[in-house]
């Protein structure tokens, strides 16, 4: 057959994440990656898990291995909510932060509607979004998050959705300052937008003052996007969603059409895991190590990289972003960086608009304090080597 | 906010499973149940499951926590491919067959694009489709599945694909004819029109002999589901995909884009559960139980039911299907039944066009062979009441 003939249109929409090719990359021995964000193994609390598998397995065998409900595991919404002042029932649960944005983008966005995005955004955020055909208004940014003058310039455009991800960004590091997530809230009342907020990071802040959730500031418009892939494991696809009942309602029936129901197991095992205040313990714990982490990466940084390079200095969360000299081209890099044992990824696939190809995000997760001091002088002398060049 | 004014054209089309609103009822206490298809918890290895999380957990936590690949872990593609007589690389493993359905529907289903399911058919997979807005054509069919005459009308009319459940179908129960199945090939090929070939019941025959799956039979136009909610456990959410590779890739990018990957660790956990020829044990103890579970509901049909009421008599699965007299409403009649502590579902929500109002579906899944015996009975009661009322 000639498949091509016969896929939709929104085929043609749907690309592979660059960051997944990258990774392909990173899989070669002795490759030191600030490529994926990955977090640390060492943060996985193996034994822990494995205690309450049994515990799960050894009462509730029957329920955790059944069909559960499309909603999720009560006992789990109730945890979360509890923890985010809200009810259970504006919690649900989702197979990954990924699947709540593709709910979403499900139940928000016609084709050719307007997504309002940082420049740059997460690229997940983008290909769950694109697979809507939907075009994108681009709102410039600095260290604050989004600058309120280019965000209302978007926002007169009548768009959908506002996307955001107001903690320790990815991919820039950068957090929303207060002033400016009470801005956002005030021009989404103005123009009445539903506001997208994703924070998968938020329990990761090292340095700073927490700073109130745009949830917080307006639970009439914000469906509230977080995971415990970062303060737990990936591997168990777990995530939620908090928003009006209103919202939830589609929501959920999408859900039941995309996946029934998020896997009663690993629901399960991720409830027994917070109790006996476990979560603070884990979070505590993995809070330190991406401070090191940071820290490492930063003095290295200051330590080997020409002035004519900029880069962010996150209060938490697993990245930072470099802006390279315009005359440099960080996807064209790579490959020199990765001939010298070093993977990164390139700034370009983090744009939905115009892109800026000398940027590039780091990821500090899991190379090791060593790999980070030599992997960082490593990328400087590529990056010298081509200014050099270029001058 | 006024949420409905912002909500996507496809909301308007996305319902709630009459099916999961049923099943609330039948959690009422003492209520036997027929209508859900949840397999007997009784069937779930849960001492096997806890060997096998325990030695992933000790041999390949970190694997099994972190992020992973999203067509699938590789070991657990090549078992499912060596079963199928495929490669490893036509294999794409999914959060269970729904999403499989999602995806299919993602990648070839534009608006309005018409999709061949047969009369009745499972409304999960009406609901997957719905939310891409297609129309549907019904094609007829007996006790040996569609009806060629019937599926070549619906095939002239330019449609995008054909939905169908050869063994065992949910709802009918019934079993496509190995010439049937060699019609649908043979149109399929003349109209020049992929199947979607649902299996997740193929595994649960109890009687007569196998008949070679539509993969099988024209591998070139054939994408294959199945799962391992019913031989092993639904709590899980693990399904997968068989097809040609030029459709796996942008199955795998819309996956992707819906939710990176499916769980790591439940596909360790299943992979291991593979070993020592284990499926085979615990296939042969499904297909034993169920082979007694429906003998024990044949029998209480034979011996309560009136001549005017058909069943089908299906060869595996956990459904079978009752055309009552057409003065019958299978719909009105569900308040009967629940209030004598028993439940079905009412067919009509498994006709993608006209339904048939006189139709039931039962499963024999989990009640108890007392139940089985005292809910026929119950049900035979509500049905002759209201035979008698209507002559």
């Amino acid at each position: 057959m000639n498949w091509q003939d016969h896929f939709a249109q929104r085929v043609d929409n749907i690309k592979p994440s660059t960051i997944r090719e990258i990774l392909k990359l990173t899989r070669q021995p002795n490759m030191i990656s600030f490529a994926g964000g990955l977090p640390a193994p060492s943060l996985f609390p193996s034994q822990r898990i494995k205690e309450s598998t049994d515990r799960v397995l050894a009462k509730q065998a029957d329920k955790a291995l059944q069909y559960g409900t499309t909603e999720g595991y009560l006992p789990l919404r109730e945890w979360i909510a509890k923890r985010s002042n809200h009810k259970a029932e504006n919690v649900q649960i989702v197979s990954g932060s990924q699947q709540g944005l593709d709910l979403v983008a499900k139940i928000f966005l016609n084709k050719n509607d307007k997504v309002v995005v940082a420049s740059p955004t997460y690229m997940g955020a983008l290909r769950a979004f694109d697979v809507y055909e939907v075009d994108y208004l681009s709102v410039e940014c600095d260290d604050d998050g989004m600058l309120p003058e280019s965000l209302e310039q978007a926002l007169k455009q009548n768009p959908k959705i506002v996307y955001v991800i107001p903690n320790f960004d990815n991919p820039s590091g950068t957090t929303m300052s207060l002033e400016r997530r009470q801005a956002l809230v005030d021009l989404a009342r103005k123009y009445n937008i539903p506001i997208i907020e994703d924070n998968p990071y938020g329990d990761l802040r090292f340095r700073g003052e927490y700073l109130p959730n745009l949830l917080e500031l307006a639970a009439e418009r914000v469906i509230y996007s977080s995971t415990f892939s970062k303060i737990m494991a990936p591997g168990f696809r777990l995530a939620w969603l908090i928003a009006p009942a209103e919202v939830l309602l589609p929501i959920n029936m999408a859900k039941q059409a995309s996946d029934l129901h998020t896997s009663s197991f690993t629901q399960m095992i991720v409830h027994e895991l917070t109790k006996d205040d476990f979560m603070t313990e884990q979070i505590t714990k993995v809070r330190a190590y991406y401070k090191i982490q940071n820290e490492a990466m930063l003095a290295a940084l200051d330590k080997y990289f020409p002035t004519e390079i900029a880069w962010t200095r996150p209060e938490g969360g697993m990245f930072l972003w470099l802006t390279l000299p315009t005359q440099l081209d960080a996807t064209a890099l790579i490959k020199e960086a990765v001939a010298k044992k070093v993977a990164y990824v390139p700034g370009e696939a983090f744009f939905a608009n115009k892109s800026a190809k000398n940027t590039l995000r780091l990821s500090y997760s899991i190379a090791s304090l060593e790999q980070i001091d030599s992997g960082i002088k490593s990328l400087a002398e590529v990056f010298k080597g081509s200014l050099a060049k270029a001058s």
